[in-house]
């Protein structure tokens, strides 16, 4: 495995981690990672790591990483599906996840990004509101 | 690694393929989709294969029992992300995977599954619909 997938998914992207992460591998998903949020200008990243067992301080850094990264590139990271081991191992680690959101489940997550993204945007000047107050044409 | 996480995004499943699938593996991910099929009562599935950079005979044949399994769920699948090497192995196979369904992205598997579903749905009662097509009437 030379990469980690990272899939569009509307405004989003997704990305699975599966395998455990090395020092290579980890390089490389966080230079794709930021040429794919500059690429598509996607405002919101979901990381699954709902298939990984076990973490140490290297996984705590990473996301760390990328959570910065993203974050000046004006993106977020919600790091969702999370094992309950993987929760308390961090906590015992000292490593607390500063600055990233998480959540429990991939459609929890993308919930949460909705709601944060639709809060920062300004409604756009071209809304399609209700123009009932058009009804009497100007003739 | 032990399963493959299977994520449910909205109305779809979405199962990311990133390590070599050995029989073990594959048996669990089945076993797994159709739970989680039967259980949320997702009707499309798409399987992300773009990590993968070759396939032999075995994946072929899993990707034929899992669109058929799903089939008899009334859901199907949708096989995203192929590398153009894996294709042209695939041929020289002589695995043509009949009756499954692929898009060279999540974003167009899922429009694609998007279509096919609404199509297969019968519409709603209460559908907002213009009746144009009343214009003329069989008097």
């Amino acid at each position: 495995m030379e990469r980690i997938p990272i899939l569009k998914m509307g405004p989003y992207l997704l990305v699975t981690i599966q395998v455990d992460m090395h020092d290579r591998l980890a390089m490389t998903l966080q230079d794709d990672l930021t040429e794919r949020i500059s690429k598509t200008g996607s405002r919101g990243v979901l990381i699954d790591i709902s298939a990984l067992q076990m973490v140490d301080s290297f996984i705590g850094r990473m996301f760390a990483n990328m959570a910065a990264i993203a974050r000046v590139l004006d993106a977020e990271i919600v790091v969702v599906g999370m094992q309950p081991a993987v929760a308390i191992t961090l906590v015992e680690l000292g490593l607390s996840l500063p600055g990233i959101r998480t959540a429990l489940d991939v459609e929890r997550g993308m919930a949460m990004l909705g709601k944060s993204l639709a809060a920062s945007t300004l409604p756009t000047p071209g809304d399609d509101g209700s123009g009932e107050g058009d009804a009497g044409p100007a003739e």
